[in-house]
Order: structure tokens, then C-alpha cells, then sequence
């Protein structure tokens, strides 16, 4: 909900410490603001302690002979002389849970930032002072610099001038910056005794900033009129003087600026990008542009150069698409900032092979023990993303393929994969190998390699679970044999339960015939089996039946020679007929609700690939796990039998670090109260296992799939993907954008439902991703704007 | 030179703020380590003021009846009672260059750390009080938490009690946590009315830090004596009661189980991880395994289990491969932290294609326009690696050579490049390929395509700049033709001056013979020409004559149809013959001394790929700049046709913001003293353009050339490379590893020079990497420890 107006400068003012002088500052600062013939409005958020005291009040007794250009408002006030997560205590009953919730109070002012706004159009100053120093805690408690944060305000940063005033003023910018906030001006008081403006003015000049040091005010007479008149005379020589006017100038060109840079990225960015996936000759123009100022939990502010007259440049825009899958917990989530910071500040990077550093070991060891790994894995390799890491998959299983085979030369450069038709598995040129050349997914180099099964899907279609054979099992299958409408979603995904049922048999034929008669014609040579468990994403978001993956690696593993008998009966199973990848990049660590799919699946890759959700949506990572015989593969004593695979940056702390910080965040954020509630919607009972469940409202699912443009939907943890329906399917169909298309638009009403969507689709395909920690609220409300774009279509 | 002794405790102590109480609490922690039948040191490393006053003073006064165990020091005296800078730069003479440097002042303070624990084994402890706040001044101006960032030691906080001292205490901890300090405990006075400890210590426990809230000091007495005696019973009590205790448990805990995760570490390592590029089967054991507990500008501090008893169990090792070629600005440089953390905080991550944000912009246009893109560049696409930038690169080239030619279907795939023999791209499977398959980089999926050719080399041999010729060209080439000893290194880098040569005209005839040849000979088609240019990095440090790489893409473009008129006179020169992609992920940025090495070849490619330098060492991110003619190959109405390839965390900001603040540090460095020194004794005058230099020494660099060990050497901007004499060559070689092993070893000597190496070889090439700001004293250091160990083997 951050806000910017052409008409109304905003700055929000931030104290070094309590007693700095903040209050002082600003009042000169809206002084000489009125002067300038502007509206000038004031904002105390939060005050505590008797009212004649308040900063309010001081301000609207000193604002000068212009006052009537002068606004005041406190939105908080407690006559208790205390820290307002104290005083908001007492006022609501000490114990009582009934505090004042940061979304609130940031909603409360955002609203009358609004109404201040709409009073006008002519040019106008607002200033809004926060109470003590930068970290001092809000109502709730949290403190103002992450309590504040959805407004990203601008920021004004009072000094201290005092003893140790350095320190405290450094300190608190780093705080500032941790949050990303844009610090506009340094104001401190001079003292000629510790000159701290003396230090701090280069500091802050080498970081673009200028301190303006202001004469402090004379010791306060103890006469109360006296204090008034020599207050007043104070303000008097500030403002007439020009110590503040040039300061203000710096705010207003900082405004402009910002303006004009936000107005002139989209053509800027028309000219240097190249964007990743997107034909250039469709963009529109300009307007096709999302300017992203800034970012904060669910949220884009993006800039609205379109917006009607006097309303904010800026307005907030869901990230529907979790920005390409990759949110977990939130943009410009605090305690991973303070992780990259951490790393970054211990390490920056380091050479990892053969050295160890803290961030990957303790990585390392969580996804090998605590992970996804568990019970399977005893290996971690780093890369970058999840096409390398799925690179780093590929050669494992090769070689570890070729190994036991006792493949040479062109033997084996001609091995193959098999894998399931509408897999993804990255865009580099090995990854795309894994993948059938079909529709889009191809460059000159594109020589896909292996074989790839139509896969028997799950969806949920006029309020029904739906299982949907492709053509070839439906001719293998008697009709009788295949439950096709399965009396629940649960139940579907009970693999354990289905695997003696007719339609795995089914299944179990038909894949075993498959292979034979591959095997029989020759040329290829399968060497691993691919998959993406549960969901193929970027192919659509095909949710294939589970049973199917099942059987498909029973099958696989059975066909394969039954492995020596192991001296260590602790020891994991060694690989056996094919090596298995599971591509888990896009479907592991809670993305649908799961930390990995081997507990539904009821089996263990020998290796898996982790990416996106791993660093919680911050920066690049990628972890290939892998089962000790598939590492012995490549053990030896030559260098050249070892995987001569690897990237500069591999495994870089930062990115690990950030990682151990997000595994720990998302099983805390899984055992919480909103995913309990969650469940229990879905029916699963506290405490007892359960697949099938998700954050979006399971009566919401079911009653879009009976919608009349609706072809079929599915949901599971943060992901709803909706078919809908269209003559052109496939990747380059417009259609699901097209009809979707008014959720773009901002809702008005309530300020909490004040936002637009960003959403992506593929094809006939519009889906929708939260990250693990979306607030139920906001799920509620975007459920019932697609609700409503879809009835307009129908 | 971080320092850890098994034996001797050593904690800094920090203040949120001046007159928090450090010395009050820590005089407690003297007092009841010293009862635990302890030595225990003191150290005030500055103290400004009267000596009476003095920190150091008022422990020996207070440290109670076991003074004796007690002993307590202060390094930096000033009795002008104002700041440390401002104290240093009086005692100077105002004004006055000669203030105490950052690294002699932390030099000192771990000499006498180092003497400290030489005294004994018996377990002791020692406590070093810092002056002020967190980020007051030291004697150089710079801020204490970055200048005593070397030393990294635990840390004691100790919080603000007062008013406002939440948010003191906090921002404080986040500019310790900004450097990577590790706080071990936080304490502070207890305040009955502000109650900050009861907000921080729920606030620290999340943060895995105790809080202990002391009791304050009475109100001093006006007496003297009597101060002195209350000021005893106050400490007396403190000590007595069990407030400190459980302290000193938490610190010996933190310090036991430090010493015990760094023992873990290797062997830990070496169960959970599968390393990039090692045989772990050649590895030996757990002390094989680099344990980097932590790293600052160009050192690691490594622990070393098998020091000398009483020795330090973390030792500095020079970072000799700059990590995988990465680092440009050191480790953990603040700068660059801190806009990690500005970016992390105000978008994390945000969705990119058809998306803008100001950090990718920025770095977009930085590229373009004031970068290596300069002149030729119309795009800048992001991807997250060296590899991944070369795979766009290709699927760019390829892309555009098969739509000029309307290539389709399997005639696309036939598509092959031409390069260098020795060529490296990265290692996913696309970048692979356009390498030739041979030595160690392959895998079942690597299938070369293309044609390579042996390329001349350059090196000094026994004092003489030479170029090699490989055989073929021998053979083409008459004996007079080719001035094979070169007068000067610099005439050899003269391209344009031997452009006219016949060294150049053989070169020219001889490429050109053999494309025709290849192309009679049909089969694999030509569709990219892809260089490193100057060097081939993996390949084995090869640098390659400079001449033969320009004459390589005059041919190539020469032999293709030249491209219709434009109608736009400034537009630059569309692609023609083949598209020449230049893979500078390596040369590029500085690394050879030079931004680009586009005005040394008097060549722009259509296509280049950056990365590694790029975001200064600290987190993946590469970008691919191409040509508007190469953009427009993509350009049309048909999103299959767009350049389909994209990565989740594609111009992630953070990575962005970090690269915009590297390419300003570098531009920066690049016009440093430092360089214009090095410049100067490779005969540059100030001003003038010049290629070859380095920031190795000349004289040094000769030296070598000249050794019995060394075959040849070269030396390029921070790059050193030494071939060593050897029968077995290539990349399984460990003959420059044996050779040159006794630098891995720790110098004696002064406190800067106690450093053992880091360094890698390929094979029989040796090289040594700096940061671009390297210490010219490290360097010098450097060479004699490389020369040391030459003529030992010598």
C-alpha cells in the first residue's frame, strides 16, 4: 500500500534515538513548508503521555502565522506516559489479546494519507514523525522501521548530535537500509563540542545523502510564556534564515525525481531489456510495463502512470504468480534480509571445493536429515538454479547408468530418459534434452532424448475429482477397470491405498509393454527415469496422477537386476533398473503443501533437485541430492571419473544462508495456526496426516469448476490452476489472460482490498500462488475476485 | 587474522551507545572470570582522555582481591578527551596524513592478543573493550565495527537501559550482524521504568542471543574515597550474587562448542557434501578440508587442527584464486553487503519478464552505455551464470544464423560453432558443446559441434615475451615470417599495429584455407564464432595471441555477405558471416586490468557474456548483451519465436544492486593510486592507454620467467600464471600443485606477513589471482612467498 502523489510529498520522519530533536526539526520543517504557500499536513501516528505534551500540539502551537494552512491529526493517542506496545497494553486490558494489529494501524494511516490527498490538487507537504528511535516498538509490538515498511515512505533521518550521536545515527540508517528505505535527508542538531554533523557529513555524502546541521533551541525558560515567546523566536530565526529552505528544496527535487524516474522506466526498460520468455514485438508499449517500485509481502508497488488526478502514482498489485514460483514467505521478508546480510558480512563468497563454510554445512545436513533427503540422500551437490541443478541430476544418473553398464564411447552419448510428456525441467540445453520437442520449448541445439508417457491426469471438473486417461489407456483399459470419477480428492491421492486396484494394474501393464517394446525396437537406450512428481508445472499445470509416478518407478525398478545384497542393513537401498530424478524444483518444500512428495508417493528418488522456495524468493540456489550409490559412481582415484561439474559462485554463503533461514521459517509457518485452520477446512484432523488440502477455500475450488467458462480446476497447498475453456490450447493460447484479464484492475473500496493482480498464465491456463504465509484474508479476497471475473466471462 | 585459542576465551565488548555501562559490566565479567582461578586480560585498545579516567584504570581498581591474576593494558593513548580520530589526528598535527593506519592498529591489537595467549595453557580469559558506540570512530575515522572486522572475535553487546535504548540496542545489533559478528551475549542495566530488557530478551531469545539485565551502580557519593568504597560493594555484590555467573557459563559454553563445531566441521564436510570438480576419492581425510570459518578483503580465516599447542586455531590464508576467480573488492566488503541488504529489503525478489525495477535498469543501462556494451550493445538479457549466460548466448547466435539462412527442422540441429581449442564455457550441457570434447570436460551428453582451432600463444620464456605457433601454423607459416620473440610484451598486445605484419597475413591465409576447407568438406555447418578473448581461463590459463583472434573475426565477417545499406547511420553494424559471441564471464570487468577487451582486439562482438566480477564476488548473476541485428532475429508477432529461456530469480535485485555498487567500486579502482603505481612500473604513463600490466611486479614477473622450475609465465592485471616444468601435462596433472606446496604453509614473522596461501592449479599451470584491491603489500608478500618456494624446488 505504498502511496505517492504528484501533488502531496510525503516524508516520514525517523529519529536516531529518542530526544534527538525530531519533533523540533519537523516543526521548522512545516513552517517553512506553509511559507512556501503550500497546504502542509502533520501526522503523529502513535502519541502516548498528556496531550499538552504532544508532539501535535507543539506543532500546531508553533506552526507558525500561516497555521491555517496547517493540518495536525494524531490517529493513536494514550495519555499514559509509556512505550506504545505498553500503553496500547493498558488501554486494551493488560494480557488481552485485543492490540491494535499492524495492518490496522498501517491500513489507518494510508487511509488518511488518502483523504489529505483528495483535499486537493495544488502542490502540499506532509510530514509524518514516528515516535522514539527507528527500532522503538509500535502497539503490537513489532518495531516502526518493519511496522512501517508497506508504506515505504520516504524517509527524513534525525540525527544525534549528542555524545556517541555517530554511532546511534549510523546504526540506525543501517536499520533503515535493511528495510530498504530511501533515506532523502540527514537533519541533526550542531553541536560544537562533539561536531558530530562534521563526521557525518561525508559519511552520508559518499552514500548520496546531505546532512544539514540546524542551530539547536535555547535552553527552555522555566516562565511558561517565556518558553513560548523564546520557542517561538527560534522557529522565527530557523525559517527565516536558510538552513531549512535548502533542505526543503532537496526534498521537493527528491520527489520530482522519483516522479520522473518512475515515469520514465518504462521506456528506459523498452530500450535495455531483453526479458526472459517474452516476444518483444507484443508488448503494446509503455503500458505494458510493470514499474515495481518496491515490494512487501504479498505485494508489488508498482507505479500507475494512468491514475486519475490526485490519486497515488503507486498502487499496491498482488503477486498472483508468487514471481515465477519462487515466493515462500513474502517479498522483502526482514529476517532474510538480516541472513544475506549475516553471510554476506561473515564471508561475502568463498571456494568451496574442498573447504566447508557454516551456511552450506548446516544445509547441507538439514536437507540430507530434516529434509527432503531424509532417509535416501547422503550427498549435497550446490549449483545455481534448478536447470543446473537438474544438469548436475542428469549427469549423476548417466554416469551412474553407464558405469554399471560398462558403456564406452558412442555408447554413451546415445543413452535417453523417460520420462512423462509436458515435463519441464529448465532452460538449458541439457535440461531441455530431459524434455520432448514439442510446441515451444525448443532452440537449434534442443535434441530431446528418450521417451516420454502420455500421463493419466487429476482434476476437478463440475464439482467432481476427475481421473483423465490419455488415449492410449483408455484403449488398454476396460472401461470397467478404471475408476475414472473417484469419490474424492483424498482418495486419489491415497497411493498407498490405490496400488492394488484395477487401475494400477492397468497402469502397471501398460507401462511394463511400453518399455519392452521400446527395448525391442532398439536405437534408444533409456538411462534414467525423470519425473516431476505430482505436478508437471511449467507444462501447464498438469496435475498427473500420483498412482501413475508410482507405478512408473515400481515398474522401472523391477525391471532392473535386483542389486548385491548389502553388508549394512541400515544402508539405503542402492539404485536399481534406472536411476530416478525427482525434479522437486518447482513442486518441493511446501509448494503444495508438502515439505517433499516421496512421503505421498510412497518412494524415494536416488536423486533429487531442490531450487525456487529453497531460498525462500530472495536469490538463486540450487541442491542436488543424491543416494551413496549413485555418489560411488564416480569414486575413485582419477580426477577425470569425478563430476567435473561446477559454478563460481557454488554454494556461496549468502544464498545457504538464506536458505537455513527459510527451511526453518516454512516448518514453523507449517505447523501454524493458518495452515491448521487451512486443513481443517479441507477435512484433514489436527494431527493426522493428509495430502489433499489447500490455503484456497475448498468450496471456492469446487465452485469454480462448475462455472460455465471453466474447464476443469485444481488445487493443492498454494497453487489453484484453472483451464478454462478455449478453442486454441497449448502455451501461446491467449485465452485464460484474456479472460481473466479484469483482476488486473484495482478493486475500490476497503483500503486492505485495495490492490490489483498480477497473475501469469500458460495458455489456457490461469494460475494463481501464494507464498506459504499469505494472510487468509488476502486469499478471501482474491477468491472472490477471480469468482467475479470468471462470472462476468460466463 | 582472526584469532581463536583453545585455552584463552577472548570476547570484544561493544556498546550500543557511549555510557551504556561497558566498563561497569565488564569489570563484573573481569572480577568473576579472574574467581574462577583464571588469568584474565584486559585490553582497551584507545583511550582517549585522563588517565585517571581511564577504562584500564578503573579495572585495575576494581578487579578485586585476585589482581594479581589480573592484567590489563591500553594500546593507543590520547589524554584530549574527545574522539578517537579527532584525538589521533591532534596528536598528529592537524591536518597531518600520518594517522595510525586500520591494519597496523589491528596488527597491534592481535599482536598482543598473540602474546597474551603465549603466556600459558592454563585456561584464561580476556575481554577487549571497544570505545563508544558500534560504529564510533577509531583512529583512521573508520568506524569500529568495520575496523576491528578482521580480528573477528565473539562479541559481548551491551544494550542500552535508557529511554529510547530498545531501538539503540537493535539497530546496534543489526551493524554488528551487517559485518558477520557473532554476538554471544547481550547485557544490559536493568531499568524498573523503561523495562528495555523485558522487550529485549524475548526479542534476542528468537535471535538465539540471552539477555541478562544487571543491576545498575548506586549513585556515585561525592566523596572520593567513599566512591571508591561503594563503587567496591557494588561490584562485590554483583559478583557474589548470581547475575554474572551464568554469563561466564554462556561465554565458556559459546567458546567450547565454537572450538568443537570448527573440529566437527571436516569430517561432517566430508559425509554430507559432493564437491564440484573433486575426486573425493583423492581426498585424503578431514585435513584436506579447508575450514573457512570466516573471510575478510583477500583472506579466509581457515582453522588449523593441528596448530601448536597454545597456538591460534584459525590462521589467515590468502585467498590466491581470488575463489574461483570471483572476487574483484575482497570478501565481505561492507559496501557491497550493504547494498545486498538495501535491495533485499525493499523488493526481495520480484518477477521480471515484462517487469522493471530501478536495481536491473540501473545495471541494464550501466552495461550499455558506460560498460562493455559501449558502441555495439542494444540488449541485456540476465541470467544467473557464466554457464547460463553462454547457453542464451548460443541458443542468440544460433538462433539468428539459422533464420538469415531459413534454415528448418533438422538442418537447425546440424549447427556448429568455431573457437579456440582450449575453450571453456561453463559446464551445463549447451556451453559444453560448443567446446571440444576432450580431457576431462565431458559427460554422456557432451557432443561437441564444431570446429576448434590450436591457437598461437603468448608467455614470457627465460625473459623474452614469445609467441608460440602450434604446429599447423608452423607449417603454413615461412620461418622469416613470423617474428616469433617479440621485442616488448607491449608491441605484442599492439594489434592494431600488427594488423599489417606477416605474422598477420599467415594467419589470415591460413583461417581462411581452412574454413574453405571445412566447408567443402560439408557435414557440420558454421553458425557461431565463440571466444574468450585474450585468455582461456579453465583451459588452462592460455593466453592467446591477441593478433589471431582479431584476424579470426576480420575473416569470419569478411567472408559473409555484407548486410544491406542502413538507412540509420549511427545504428551499429549488424551481424555479419557468422555472430561472434564473446565469453569475457573471465577477461572481462578488470580481471586483465582493462574493462573490455573489445578496445585492445579493435573488435565488438555481436554478443557478449558477463558475469563473475560482475556482482564483486558475492552472489551468481550474469547478463548476456547483444546487438540490436541479433534482437531482431527474435523480434515478431509469435511468442513461440521469442527467445523462450528464463530462470526463476532471472535479474534478481539484490544481485543487481550489488553488481551496480561493484561496477562503481571497480570503475573507482581503476583510477586508484594503487593501479596508477602498478601502471607505472609496467611503463604506462599516467594517462595514457596501455594493456599490459599488471599488479604483479615486472621484476618479479621476469624473475620467474627466468627459473629452473618454470617453463613460462605471464602475468595480465590481477592474473599470474606459471606453467612449471613436467612430463605429465594437462588438466590431471598435480605437478604445479607439489611444486609450489610449501606457500600452503604459514610465513613466521611479522603479524601482516603470518599468512599460509590458498592457491589452484591446472595441471601444470600454477596461477595466483588478486582482488582488484589488493593491498600492494600483500602482493609483494605474495612473490617472495611464490619465489621462496621456486627456488626450493629449483
Amino acid at each position: 500500500m505504498s502511496l505517492l502523489f504528484k501533488h502531496l510529498r510525503i516524508h516520514q520522519i525517523f529519529g536516531a534515538n529518542t530526544d534527538v530533536g525530531k519533533t523540533i526539526l519537523t516543526t521548522a520543517l512545516v513552517r517553512r513548508s506553509a511559507a512556501f504557500k503550500n497546504e502542509v499536513f502533520y501526522l503523529k501516528p502513535i502519541s502516548t503521555g498528556p496531550i499538552e505534551d504532544a508532539d501535535d500540539e507543539h506543532i500546531k502551537r508553533h506552526c507558525g502565522a500561516l497555521k491555517n494552512r496547517v493540518h495536525t491529526d494524531c490517529l493513536y493517542r494514550f495519555h499514559v506516559p509509556v512505550s506504545p506496545h505498553l500503553a496500547a497494553r493498558l488501554a486494551a486490558g493488560e494480557g488481552s489479546q485485543k492490540v491494535i494489529s499492524d495492518s490496522t494501524f498501517v491500513n489507518s494511516i494510508a487511509s488518511y494519507v488518502r483523504r489529505c490527498a483528495s483535499r486537493g490538487t495544488d502542490p502540499a507537504h506532509m510530514y509524518i514523525e514516528t515516535a522514539g528511535g527507528v527500532h522503538s516498538p509500535t502497539l503490537s509490538g513489532v518495531t516502526q522501521v518493519d511496522c512501517y515498511r508497506p508504506l515505504f515512505l520516504p524517509t527524513i533521518l534525525v540525527g544525534d548530535s549528542r555524545l556517541g550521536g555517530i554511532s546511534a545515527t549510523i546504526s540506525a540508517y543501517e536499520s533503515l537500509l535493511l528495510r530498504g528505505y530511501v533515506v532523502d535527508a540527514v537533519l541533526l542538531f550542531r553541536d560544537e563540542y562533539y561536531r558530530n554533523s562534521e563526521f557525518l557529513t561525508p559519511y552520508f555524502a559518499e552514500r548520496g545523502i546531505d546532512v544539514t546541521a540546524v542551530d539547536p533551541p535555547p535552553p527552555i525558560p522555566a516562565d511558561p510564556l517565556e518558553k513560548i515567546a523564546s520557542t517561538e523566536r527560534y522557529y522565527e530565526r530557523l525559517v527565516s534564515e536558510d538552513t531549512i529552505l535548502p533542505v526543503l528544496r532537496t526534498l521537493d527535487t527528491r520527489h520530482e525525481r522519483r516522479l520522473a524516474e518512475l515515469e520514465s522506466m518504462p521506456r528506459r526498460s523498452l530500450d535495455a531489456f531483453w526479458w526472459p520468455f517474452v516476444q518483444h514485438g507484443l508488448v503494446k508499449g509503455e503500458k505494458d510495463v510493470t514499474v515495481i517500485d518496491s515490494a512487501s509481502s504479498d505485494f508489488f508497488s508498482v507505479y500507475d502512470a494512468q491514475g486519475a488526478e490526485g490519486a497515488s502514482a503507486l498502487e499496491s498489485q498482488l503477486d498472483g504468480s508468487a514471481s515465477w514460483w519462487t515466493q515462500a514467505l513474502g517479498h522483502a521478508h526482514p529476517t532474510l534480509t538480516l541472513a544475506a546480510a549475516r553471510a554476506s558480512g561473515r564471508y561475502g563468497h568463498v571456494i568451496f571445493p574442498q573447504a566447508t563454510h557454516a551456511p552450506a554445512l548446516q544445509l547441507a545436513e538439514r536437507l540430507l536429515h530434516d529434509g527432503p533427503g531424509k532417509g535416501w540422500a547422503s550427498r549435497v551437490f550446490f549449483s545455481d538454479d534448478g536447470s543446473t541443478g537438474m544438469e548436475v541430476a542428469l549427469k549423476m544418473a548417466l554416469r551412474a547408468f553407464s558405469t554399471r553398464e560398462r558403456l564406452e564411447g558412442t555408447d554413451r552419448k546415445a543413452l535417453g530418459v523417460l520420462g512423462l510428456r509436458g515435463s519441464y525441467h529448465g532452460d538449458t540445453i541439457g535440461a531441455m534434452d530431459a524434455c520432448a520437442e514439442e510446441g515451444v520449448y525448443t532452440c537449434e541445439w534442443h535434441n530431446a532424448k528418450g521417451y516420454w508417457f502420455d500421463p493419466p491426469t487429476v482434476s476437478i471438473q463440475d464439482g467432481h475429482p476427475v481421473i483423465t486417461l490419455p488415449p492410449a489407456l483408455v484403449a488398454a483399459a476396460a472401461p470397467s477397470d478404471c475408476a475414472v470419477a473417484s469419490e474424492s480428492l483424498s482418495s486419489v491421492y491415497d497411493v498407498a491405498g490405490r496400488l492394488s486396484t484395477p487401475l494400477a494394474k492397468v497402469y502397471r501393464t501398460y507401462i511394463g509393454n511400453t518399455l519392452q517394446s521400446l527395448e525391442r525396437a532398439g536405437g534408444l537406450r533409456l538411462a534414467a527415469l525423470v519425473l516431476e512428481p505430482l505436478v508437471m508445472g511449467a507444462g501447464g499445470m498438469i496435475f498427473v496422477d500420483p498412482l501413475f509416478q508410482r507405478v512408473l518407478v515400481d515398474v522401472v525398478r523391477e525391471r532392473g537386476p535386483a542389486p548385491p545384497p548389502s553388508t549394512d542393513s541400515d544402508a539405503p537401498a542402492p539404485w536399481r533398473g534406472l536411476p530416478v530424478i525427482f525434479d522437486e524444483v518447482f513442486v518441493g518444500l511446501y509448494r503444495l503443501g508438502m515439505q517433499s512428495t516421496i512421503p505421498l508417493l510412497g518412494v524415494a528418488p536416488d536423486i533429487s533437485v531442490h531450487a525456487k522456495i529453497l531460498t525462500g524468493g530472495l536469490v538463486p540456489l540450487a541442491a542436488t541430492l543424491a543416494s551413496d550409490s549413485i555418489f560411488r559412481a564416480f569414486y575413485g582415484t582419477e580426477k577425470a571419473e569425478a563430476l567435473l561439474h561446477g559454478h563460481s559462485y557454488t554454494a556461496h554463503p549468502l544464498g545457504c544462508e538464506v536458505a537455513n533461514e527459510t527451511l526453518r521459517l516454512v516448518e514453523k509457518e507449517s505447523r501454524s495456526e493458518a495452515w491448521a485452520a487451512a486443513q481443517a477446512r479441507w477435512e484433514i484432523a489436527p494431527g493426522t496426516p493428509g495430502w489433499v488440502w489447500s490455503l484456497w477455500d475448498p468450496q471456492f475450488v469446487w465452485t469454480v469448476s462448475r462455472m460455465d467458462a471453466v474447464t476443469e480446476v485444481m488445487a493443492l497447498g498454494t497453487v489453484l490452476a484453472i483451464k478454462v475453456k478455449d478453442s486454441e490450447a497449448g502455451y501461446v493460447s491467449h485465452s485464460a489472460q484474456t479472460l481473466l484479464q479484469s483482476i488486473k484492475f484495482r478493486d475500490t473500496g476497503s483500503e486492505s482490498g485495495l490492490f490489483s493482480v498480477h497473475f501469469r498464465t500458460l495458455g489456457n491456463v490461469a494460475y494463481f500462488m501464494t507464498s506459504l504465509n499469505t494472510a487468509p484474508e488476502t486469499i478471501r479476497s482474491l477468491e472472490d475476485k477471480i469468482w467475479k471475473a470468471l462470472q462476468k466471462s460466463s
